[in-house]
């Protein structure tokens, strides 16, 4: 029995874990959960899966949460995500968070040497170099969750990594894929949150169409394959039917394919090397599908991935400032303050204007993350 | 080192292992080769590579040959191909003859532990019980070849089998694929010839135009991989660059892709588990090909099809049968004696009036094989 440590319950990716947990109890259990604010969510989660342990945003939410449900370890903060992160009962634990804030607690489950799976990009993007060598010392493997990195571990499986000579990460394109840049000035946040394939939140839908998606799958990549963005490429494949490929340098290609269900990639980071059934999951007919189409990644055209790599090979605080400009850039459009391209216009200036500092400390990152986030929220006021 | 001997040197799976060899002679070591009566493709390849042992088709081919070159080493016949695939010098047998005739040999190899790369389907098609039997007790991997194969192969590393729940071979359609029945009446051996994706030998080719090729493939695979016809789909795919794909029970898709190069598979089954670079091979670029496309298999267009599934189901001698009618029929087909769907007819005909026999040994099938070929070819007389 796998006991699971929770970050981000009530966001997409935790529910859909819950779903494989509630589908395989003799496999797994929900030892602590943690999430932010939306009460109404957590609640019936409670209740169904009765953990031992409960995290939420802020004292506010704890209060208001023990009006509703009679529970006797309700925490909270960061605090409390490191609590329920590193106690000894936990097996895994399983970051979905939206944005950097889980990144602390990560880092001390590494050293505790708990299996981690990791939904959420940011993490990877803000402090790749402390993660990673953190689950060096450690000896812990990052199980990937986002479904391009899981497809690249899933093609990995018993090859040898000095082997590979190159990643290849599909983009569906997003929202927008089919408009040119003069069409993407007037664009409203519906049409962004309207993606072809997946349904996700609202944070990755934007950046699905900005492309900083898959900028940030492009870092995480770098991280967590220990490769160099020079062999790290992005192609657009409109059906995101292969969720990505290895080329290895005898020059066979191994991909790992599948219908767009999130589950897929959960439940393979929670059962890895083994594979379970997964009920209630599409199967891949590539008949029914009948064609895939694959172009040239444009980097004008999608100035956001331009960006990502110029940040990731910059290192140092330059992906953090990417991350955070971007978090608050999206979290304006979604709240309609500015527009589309303003998203962009925004993550360029505050790159611009950062000067890196190399190899930072968790302080570092965490000081420089909050300066950005307060210097892009006053680009518009 | 690796010593290698290959048997059906001079055919194109021959002559691209040998290329494989000349690439890496820091890695690789011809030792042995056997050909058939191909005097004058051989005597180059005996000049370069100097192999420690040659065999050769028959006293009449080896006379012909001891004109050309001096080697105090030239065996004769099937005794001889089991000598040097014996042979303790020898550390892997690289099996690409045409037809059945390498059997035997290659039973014998297994039987000392020699490792095995198997280019030839009939070995398996005729005897997959016995080669398996024997490999598993001998604990003998054998390395598949086959585009098809060595895809699948490559898609199982570090994967549990008892996970797989499908194998999907891909299927190029071969040279007629847009052809209805009516218009294959009148098909030439030319037209037959004329592969659309890949360059391979005369028999093959017409094994791709008639779907025979992936009939054999399906039975080759359910012995290689030990999974049930039931879990082996063929699904048309035009371009050949997925060359195969498996499927998992949790819905995840593994596949492997490449350029239409045997050059890949064939000196994977050399380096396994390990890849070596492969100079002047073209890498995939999907962005260049811009589209795959996927059809349904029609089993009544491609009735030799349905029949390798009938005789694969059927077991014991069946397989034998079909066979050893194909190999007839396209023979006769490439001289000129029957039509393209007399091929079909007269495969149909053969195994409509054989009876099968169960759990046949080595001796049964070899004389079914042959009663099978004079049934055949009496056919047309």
């Amino acid at each position: 029995m796998k006991k699971i440590t929770l970050l981000g319950a009530t966001g997409s990716i935790g529910l859909q874990t819950l779903d494989i947990i509630r589908q395989h109890p003799e496999q797994f259990e929900l030892y602590a959960l943690a999430f932010g604010k939306n009460i109404d969510k957590a609640i019936p989660i409670i209740k169904e899966f009765n953990p031992n342990k409960i995290v939420v945003l802020d004292n506010e939410t704890k209060r208001k949460l023990e009006n509703f449900v009679n529970h006797n370890y309700i925490l909270a903060g960061n605090e409390g995500m490191i609590e329920v992160c590193v106690d000894p009962t936990t097996d895994i634990v399983i970051n979905a968070v939206m944005g950097s804030v889980g990144l602390e607690a990560t880092l001390q489950a590494i050293k505790e040497k708990k299996q981690i799976a990791i939904a959420n990009k940011e993490t990877l993007v803000t402090a790749g170099h402390l993660v990673m060598g953190e689950a060096k010392r450690n000896n812990v493997t990052l199980l990937p969750v986002d479904s391009e990195h899981s497809a690249i571990f899933q093609c990995l499986n018993g090859e040898n990594r000095e082997e590979v000579s190159k990643i290849i990460l599909t983009a569906s394109g997003g929202s927008f894929r089919d408009k040119t840049r003069e069409e993407l000035a007037n664009v409203t946040v519906e049409d962004a949150l309207n993606h072809p394939n997946w349904s996700m939140g609202a944070k990755i839908t934007v950046d699905s169409a900005t492309m900083m998606n898959k900028g940030l799958e492009v870092i995480e990549a770098h991280w967590l394959f220990d490769i160099p963005y020079e062999q790290i490429e992005v192609i657009l494949h409109k059906e995101s039917v292969i969720h990505s490929m290895v080329e290895f340098r005898d020059n066979s290609v191994i991909a790992q394919l599948g219908s767009p269900d999130m589950r897929v990639p959960i439940q393979y980071a929670l059962t890895h090397p083994k594979r379970l059934e997964l009920s209630q999951s599409k199967k891949l007919d590539l008949v029914e599908i009948g064609q895939l189409h694959f172009s040239k990644m444009d980097m004008e055209r999608f100035s956001c991935l331009g960006m990502a790599y110029y940040a990731g090979k910059e290192g140092g605080t330059m992906p953090t400032v990417l991350n955070a400009a971007n978090e608050v850039a999206v979290d304006l459009f979604l709240k309609g303050r500015i527009s589309f391209l303003e998203i962009e216009s925004m993550i360029d200036k505050a790159i611009n204007s950062h000067i890196t500092i190399k190899s930072p400390d968790l302080e570092t990152i965490l000081e420089i993350d909050q300066q950005t986030r307060k210097q892009v929220t006053s680009y518009i006021n």
